[in-house]
């Protein structure tokens, strides 16, 4: 595997300086890249890594120019207006240009009921399941052992990876006498354009009315996206979040880790919830929110959560203090 | 897709004030209903949305029947003794009616070893895997790719959803010298009747009895189980709940999405967690708990995680401040 | 199924008191085991089972050995060095007797791409997908079910739950003007000898370089493991824990369920994470770290938490008391 810095630069712009025949054997983070390998600098926190850095090309932003030309080490630069984006899109090419795109077609393995709409250009992993009536648009790549269920809608461009499975049943049932009676889910899933959904993530169909994830969308690892959701175009959510159901989450929102949405709430646009923070309330202010413990050295914690259990108390002592400073003051 | 109202209240009770005749072509929530369809009323603080809405017919309370007849866009309805209720089993009967049950027997792309008893009504999907030995039930739904592991046993009319994993290994290892020996898994799965197991739910086998889930239980998707768990009949899990090793929960208990229960615990019958609380001792009182930091602004949020790490310290200022005021009463 | 108590003690050492003779049918706890039944005390604390217990035969440690022999139920013992460890072993041998070992080879029904390379004494169980050029080491066991991504290496004697995913991409995004541009994940996953990993349990790619876990690791069922990641030698983490992409966790480290470690931070060997909490920053003293809200009836919770996000204003309030206590007790 390798490509000529010239090539790169050709196939995706910046200002090259140095030598275009060099032939970069890899892509390699700044630490460990060798003279053979490309690296690129986004965090200007890690400008210092670029002295000492093997690289033998870097990509960098106008700002790092020089920084980049003046290194011990010599080596070239690609000086780019976005490093981050310029190296995201130099994945792309090099996964391309080495043989990582997924072929189209339906591997022999996976199972595909009748009524299902499958576009030529897609990919359909191995031991694949799709339901009847679904409809997988163009360029769309379904990683191996993944279920789309019945009269389920994946647009174009989408990506799935292992285990994730779209359209299994919503949580719904309705009480009787202590017994759960079950709410069959008619509805389905619609996934937008240019969606990414992670490994053994699950979308569940609505009740009724579609579950629906719009253009853009990118769903990390081992999320669960309940019933009758709606999320906003261009949202991403890290790993192991939950999305309770009927939940309409905006667009350009990110929620960290762990993160957990309770359900029928809603969330505006460019709300950025942390990992591991649960959100009980509709949020209507764009913001950034936070709700978790901080971690502590496990004697310190069991002795401030044993206070903290008794929070309430203290707040009623203080105020009691509070009444008698003024009457001391009243007093005196 | 259609159903006459009449067919409806022949096959499930009600009392029609309207049209028997009238084709309803979908079920659909209030706000979004149209005339051909089929809407209801549960909830009774969305009361007001019943002037509103243009469905066709819609199912309601006893209290709610003058205001269902008299909606400016008129329109029948079906008064009931449980709305919510009548609406389960009426998804249920349009489910039947539109071919939604699932076909009894083995899909062909299914791996099924030997000794393994499948009931001639139960329907296992395609790309499912049930070890040797293991049983399951009469009218059991398997969805296509899930596991069921060697010597498991699921009861009858239970529902599986998609890569949900039933009898992985429970975790269990003794250290030794810093390392892990593996500690096998001799124990099995033992499900009950009318449970509901959701997508990439995972229940692990016994270590040396068997893990139990009782009739009824209903688990949403991505719930961990652990080894020797015991839950008893009729409680219900949401998404993304964990339940450590050896943990004993009673029936009728429901724990909202992401909660955690420890190992060894017991639950008692008739408890209630909410969602992301950890629960890290036995709860012997029904009841409903609670445990989790509340969302805020970052900013705040920032601000009181400093402080609740100092909280003790409060405390004992507070002590003193308490003392002192007692000194300058005495002085005064 | 059924082994000699001589025979067990002719495997595994260990000094018998009783007759070897015995036939043991199963292996049990404490509580219900049997006559027929072996069973095994290792934490001293449920000693006081010992005397209630029918089982024919127990393992204790040399501290318990009066108590073992002098059981109202009579029964015999085998005294060992350390209980735990010897119960382990017995589950191993019990298993291996009675035919619990995988088969050797590839099961028809599973995938393997070209280029892949399975060492002849792994066993790859049905509907797995294997990847080109992935490797597969020596005794290692693949339940059904389990994805393992091109080039990802798997060491020897690993065991890989159902349904688990080792490959899926990393979740790498750049930002661009509000949508995300995918970082393709060019680097793998190497996986060291003796590696258990959990049902439906995630271990993604790295973006460049691979995502590295080291030999005698223990990840229970789903658990995400982001990219690049490098988790040190003999660390176990329980169900449902995250750990967040290029975290860099130490040798001898365990983490309780459902913990949570951000990414890009550094954690020492021998650091034990309690459940349920979130690491976010680097943890360089080994040490036991937690970090979760206490569980509360939820009455008390509603007005903890309310006081709690005044907590600081609460401090500010001690510290004006502070103030005017030294005031007072000047003007006194």
């Amino acid at each position: 595997m390798s490509l000529k810095v010239g090539t790169i630069v050709e196939a995706l712009g910046g200002q090259l300086h140095g030598d275009s025949d060099r032939l970069i054997t890899r892509l390699a983070p700044l630490e460990t890249a060798q003279p053979s390998e490309l690296s690129f600098l986004v965090n200007p926190r890690l400008a210092p890594l670029l002295a000492g850095t093997q690289a033998g090309c870097v990509i960098v932003g106008a700002a790092m120019h020089d920084a980049a030309r003046q290194r011990p080490n010599g080596g070239d630069c690609i000086v780019v207006d976005d490093p981050h984006l310029y190296f995201a899109r130099l994945t792309q090419l090099w996964a391309r240009e080495h043989g990582g795109a997924a072929r189209p077609g339906v591997h022999p393995s996976a199972v595909v009921e009748d009524g299902a709409v499958i576009d030529a250009s897609a990919s359909i992993g191995a031991l694949c399941f799709i339901g009847r009536d679904a409809r997988i648009g163009a360029g769309t790549v379904l990683k191996p052992r993944v279920t789309v269920g019945e009269r389920c809608v994946i647009g174009a461009r989408c990506l799935i990876q292992s285990g994730a499975v779209i359209g299994g049943d919503g949580f719904g049932f309705a009480p009787n006498e202590g017994t759960w009676e079950k709410i069959e889910q008619l509805g389905a899933v619609r996934i937008g354009d240019d969606v990414e959904i992670g490994a053994n993530t699950c979308v569940d169909r609505g009740a009724l009315d579609d579950t629906v994830i719009e253009d853009g969308v990118k769903l990390d690892n081992l999320i669960q996206i309940g019933h009758n959701c709606h999320i906003g175009r261009h949202t991403a959510m890290a790993g192991c979040v939950g999305v309770a159901g009927s939940a309409r989450i905006g667009a350009y929102c990110t929620v960290g880790g762990a993160g957990m949405i309770l359900g029928h709430l809603t969330i505006a646009d460019h709300v950025h919830i942390s990992s591991a923070s649960i959100v009980t309330r509709s949020i209507l202010k764009p913001g950034h929110y936070t709700g978790f413990f901080p971690l502590d050295e496990n004697s310190n914690w069991e002795k401030n959560a044993a206070t903290l259990k008794r929070i309430h108390e203290l707040r009623e002592r203080v105020r009691r203090l509070e009444a008698g400073r003024r009457d001391v003051g009243d007093q005196a």
